[in-house]
């Protein structure tokens, strides 16, 4: 089996005293999905991805860039390229499409400079296709993760037809409107590639854009492979390991103090323009202002933390939450009281901390191609919490009948989701909190990825 | 037969000497549309529109509102209730809906406002409703114009089944994605009014979204009405005249002092964040610059003028769109040459001027109902003129094979669009000009109303 993943599981740090190199977990959504093939990967894996920073590349051209139990390959790319690939062309443009965060009269414009990053982008994905056809067997299952690796599947089928390839995508994907937003040749190209695989998503709903959009650029009766829906699921082992771990504890204890016997509304995410920050305070704002009883009564944690600080769109974006929160914090704040707290830290154990804690969460993405935390939440809270979960994230389809459903762009619907969360009689919010644990349990990050194999040794062979 | 258009056909002017008032021609695309109906209208026409200016409503208070061959009623609505209605939900959502322009990250946000506004957008709705089944007779055909009066259908239909009702579409239609923008309630009602007529649309493609977003809203097993296509054409006998006219003549001897013999690429709209004219500059800039050939030998003329200036989107847009014509002038410009000319008067004989003298017209909207003036532009051209025109205009499904093709968000393919049309050989130039000019006048107005009247003709009376 061979993975192909941008990011790897493993990013290294080059030793202070200058003598080798010490590894860590690597952070987001695929890493927590393939985070179990780091301890028992079946024989002869193969992972293929970019050297990230400068000391990823400095370990593999010493020739450490190892892990246990698999052989990991990563990519030491052009620096240039690799920007290029990532920053310009994969988060700056597919992101963007995917999820629906174009301020389309401005951006995007499709220039030189974007033409010389798309040859970048292709260059990258070749470059893991070859990787792979270099390393494979005779029918080896090949597994190719998400939007910043769109062409390997269609570079890998030409060279190697014998492959068995599936394509994951963890954002959701652009419907048959958006898809036109690309250059043509960009997007014949990438509906092409994907459609020559078995392509995988988290919800029904992102496989059905997906098939319109490859009608819509390639024609209706252009034939394609059809996608399959495959959602993850947390990795309860690795979280409940965590949730009793020290630094958790500690965590939680630093949260107690926080929040004493008010309510806790959570929120955890990445600073990113997907994950409507902005609504979301502006509501809690508005449940404030209508709803006076909760005044010194609630408080709003909100662990988000700093993301693609390259982009300026994303460093305008955080600026503008800074301030949304400055604003409701100016206008409500009493002494001895917060509205909200921002905490920006990026820590895994005050986030899992937080997760047990909370009272409400609030998950109201624009667009999320699942959203694992609003998963993770229900595992791993002790007080019964609820969750307010947008309508528009991908593990609405699995919670949906437990959660409170919240619409992204209307701020009175929130903020009455929020109230009728923290009013809910003690006896439905049991129930309910029951009932979410078994939803949000009912699938582990095993079963996607036993799914992924499934699929992929479906997959005919020419 | 009875229209309902937001618009008017005629707009009234006190007399200066106070006595009475004078009328004019509205303007925009449903009054061209319809204009003919203020000519040879059947006996017995009824026309509903808002009363829209200080004037309008003394006129019809003073019972002067009045059109010659028809039953002109102009509604007297509060003008709160109509700002409410115009600005807020129709221009400043529906519009932007429809069109794809929201910066989703940060609008629309949906809150109390907003609520009150859709309340006044249901009133003037009801309203036009009201009056429409208070003055029709059994069994009559009623014309329903548009976005402003998406609700207006689903009323009559209530109160007075007995008419056959059709409502007609000038702008996109938002697809499956973008209607789960719009606040449930809100969506609901607007996809179950208008589910319940004959909705028509300019193009296929809007139909198939409309189709599309009613089913994500209603429930793919609700039966909806089927929508129909009935693209509009040019009102041929006015703009002959017009282009007859000694004011059109002026306007164009003054057109060819100003181009001389170069050649002249021209653009005729509202600015409009719709319709794409900062990417429109920014391409005539990199054709300059890749193509130093052009320079000193073509003048791009933008005859572009202001719109929805209460909206401050609008007023931010206009500002960029002037900033992006003085960039371009600032990097190019010689001595007696300015490469961009922005003529922002509202002047349709200088319009019509233009479209007689182009050798390229530019048509590159993001997304565009119709654009009428890429049908009119060629019935009126005397110089065998090229149209570059967006896939996104709904004319493209009329006129794609003889436009060259322009993708709207691609700069480097929109300055070669302009290249090809510029250095087209004669032969393939007159060929193609005359080709264009068959498609576009392929059908006039009168063929859209008579289309609209028996589809409506044709709907069953319950």
């Amino acid at each position: 089996m061979i993975i192909a993943s941008n990011r790897g599981p493993l990013r290294f740090e080059r030793r202070a005293d200058g003598k080798g190199f010490t590894s860590h977990l690597g952070a987001g959504g695929v890493a927590t999905a393939l985070g179990p093939l780091l301890e028992d990967a079946p024989e002869g894996t193969i992972w293929v991805a970019s050297a990230l920073t400068d000391d990823d590349r400095a370990a593999v051209r010493a020739g450490e860039a190892r892990a246990a139990h698999m052989d990991l390959r990563l990519l030491d790319l052009d620096p240039q390229t690799a920007r290029l690939h990532l920053d310009v062309v994969s988060n700056g443009v597919l992101w963007f499409l995917h999820h629906g965060l174009f301020d389309l009269a401005r951006r995007p414009r499709f220039d030189r400079r974007f033409q010389e990053a798309w040859r970048g982008y292709e260059d990258v994905n070749r470059a893991f296709a070859d990787t792979v056809c270099e390393l494979a067997s005779d029918g080896d299952v090949v597994l190719v993760q998400d939007y910043q690796l769109s062409l390997t599947p269609g570079y890998i089928r030409t060279t190697r037809p014998d492959l068995r390839v599936v394509h994951f995508t963890h954002t959701p994907f652009a419907g048959p409107n958006a898809i036109r937003v690309l250059p043509w040749d960009v997007a014949t190209a990438l509906c092409g590639s994907l459609s020559s695989v078995p392509c995988g998503f988290h919800a029904t709903r992102w496989a059905d854009c997906f098939v319109a959009a490859t009608r819509q650029v390639l024609g209706a009766d252009r034939a394609t492979t059809a996608p399959f829906v495959a959602s993850l699921g947390p990795d309860i082992e690795a979280l409940t390991r965590t949730a009793e771990s020290e630094a958790a504890r500690a965590a939680a204890r630093e949260l107690d103090d926080l929040v004493g016997d008010r309510q806790l509304v959570l929120r955890i995410d990445r600073i990113d323009l997907s994950k409507n920050l902005l609504r979301g305070f502006a509501a809690y704002d508005l449940l404030l202002e209508e709803h006076r009883e909760w005044r010194e009564r609630v408080v709003f944690v909100a662990m988000v933390n700093p993301s693609r600080a390259t982009l300026p769109e994303y460093r305008a974006y955080r600026n503008e939450v800074e301030q949304a929160v400055a604003r409701v914090n100016d206008r409500w704040a009493t002494s001895g009281w917060d509205p909200v707290v921002l905490d920006s830290r990026d820590d895994f154990h005050r986030s899992v901390a937080g997760l047990g804690r909370y009272d409400v969460l609030l998950v109201n993405p624009l667009n999320d191609g699942l959203n694992l935390v609003a998963k993770e939440g229900p595992l791993l809270n002790q007080r019964d919490g609820l969750v307010c979960l947008s309508t528009e994230a991908g593990a609405f389809e699995e919670l949906g009948e437990a959660v409170i459903p919240v619409h992204p762009y209307d701020l009175v619907q929130t903020a009455d989701a929020l109230h009728t969360a923290l009013t809910m009689p003690r006896d439905e919010r049991v129930a309910r909190a029951a009932r979410l644990r078994d939803l949000a349990g009912a699938r582990t990050n095993r079963d996607w990825l036993a799914d992924l194999v499934k699929r992929a040794e479906a997959a005919t062979m020419q």
